[in-house]
């Protein structure tokens, strides 16, 4: 997938292509998705070259508030005074990077020397998604061709992680991740506050078990699909993901140039097919 | 709030007071939430020092797998035959991180020199969820008593929220924050994938326009209610931060710390209280 191929997603939202299953029927049609693209904070004092303060997974739409907002709650800044002007910046690489990075430009010296401190590193992607799939195209194995699952399997994974998930059940405050075989047998289930972790859990059980790469497997994740999500997934081997709410415009694109069917929205009668439908079967 | 006053919240779920309004009744009970934790995962070959690789914030169980899948899922090992073993650190200075750091060792030295470029830097608490706790109080103002909300105003945010979220009903996929007066009044509504985004956005939009801090504000948010919310609402002076789902473990123990008063479950007729009930009007 070269640059020029990307979608337009720049606004707060974007219309997919959507293939639903509903019973017996097949319909395809444009489904509205929010739109996830990354958005590096740079901040800078008088003189001073900018440096990076984050990069995180946004929907693009009040840019200059989420970054004066995160200086705030981060401790960074805290009077609108210190800050001279907020931009977008002109000079980055590539065009479709055009919004995605900004500076924040303060009335006095940005002391980046405690960010160390204050930020930590997690799993990502880069400044640019288009960059990281790019990355991610290198860096992932192909993903086989098949399995193929039928419709029944798919509806059928939301009540078979559901009976295994007891602590949910008690909790009501836990991201789970179910890995079944391409029967909907339910092999491993994890569980965490933070739905990346539920995968990294399952997947790390099955690798520390020698089991990896988890071709031929399906995982259903209980909340929203991401672009970190479906990365994931596509490094671990697995060629069908499904979830039970939204994959995020990001994650389909990512999907779509990495060969892993998604699937959303496995409610009742009812998914969605947003990448890959080869893997389900239609007929 | 000294180390030893610490419950110990080490397994996947922990037991927390709560107040429980249900129409006109109040019941005092205890609840099961989600533990949250950091967890510190650290990297070494043969003869090499342990390095950081990443700080995630996880519910304890299962954290071999959880540090194992992460290297596998960001492209940082391929095989179990790469890993010597893995253990929780022992050479850590307070008792209470003892089971939040651990090294994975590898059998072939590990190049940290492609961290920077895999891994971004997002908002945090440092290592130790009691160490950020403690630097979380120096650098919060304290929160101002007040205001003191009815449970009618609490009860109806979500329709209000809701009205306001006119692309999550499009889309299904979008976190959204609302901030609102101590009589319910939407003030301002931000949405996003990342639901710490939504919070960074609001508070973004009040500092840009000269209203921090929010004393005498609620906030709610539409989804679950994590450590790093309560932070964020904290540095903003918000005082009441409600959910129409649960909190973790974590985020109860801040907001008890930090004088924030954290509400639950908000649906229907009935809500949770879990920390600093002084600002709802019970009687």
């Amino acid at each position: 997938m070269s640059a020029t191929e990307r979608p337009p997603l720049r606004g707060p939202s974007a219309q997919v292509p959507v293939i639903t299953v509903d019973g017996e029927g097949v319909r395809r049609r444009r489904d509205r998705l929010a739109t996830e693209e990354p958005l590096e904070i740079r901040a800078s004092g008088p003189g001073q070259p900018a440096v990076q303060v984050a990069v995180t997974m946004r929907t693009p739409g009040h840019d200059f508030d989420l970054a004066a907002g995160f200086l705030v709650t981060e401790g960074l800044i805290s009077s609108p005074d210190e800050i001279e002007r907020i931009r977008y910046c002109a000079d980055i690489e590539r065009a479709e990077q055009e919004y995605n990075v900004l500076t924040v430009e303060l009335r006095r010296p940005f002391d980046a020397g405690g960010l160390q401190r204050n930020f930590f590193a997690t799993s990502s992607c880069g400044v640019c998604g288009k960059a990281s799939i790019d990355q991610l195209e290198v860096r992932c194995a192909p993903l086989a061709d098949g399995p193929v699952a039928t419709r029944e399997t798919i509806r059928a994974l939301p009540d078979a992680l559901r009976e295994g998930q007891r602590i949910f059940e008690s909790t009501g405050g836990l991201h789970a991740t179910g890995l079944f075989t391409d029967k909907g047998e339910l092999l491993a289930l994890r569980e965490d506050v933070g739905r990346h972790n539920a995968m990294d859990k399952l997947v790390g059980e099955r690798f520390l078990a020698g089991a990896t790469p988890l071709a031929g497997h399906i995982a259903l994740v209980s909340g929203r699909t991401s672009f970190e999500l479906v990365q994931k997934a596509a490094v671990a081997g697995i060629p069908i993901l499904c979830s039970v709410s939204a994959p995020s415009s990001l994650a389909v694109e990512t999907a779509r140039a990495l060969g892993l069917t998604l699937v959303g929205f496995v409610r009742g009668q009812r998914f969605n097919i947003y990448a890959h439908a080869e893997r389900i079967a239609l007929d």
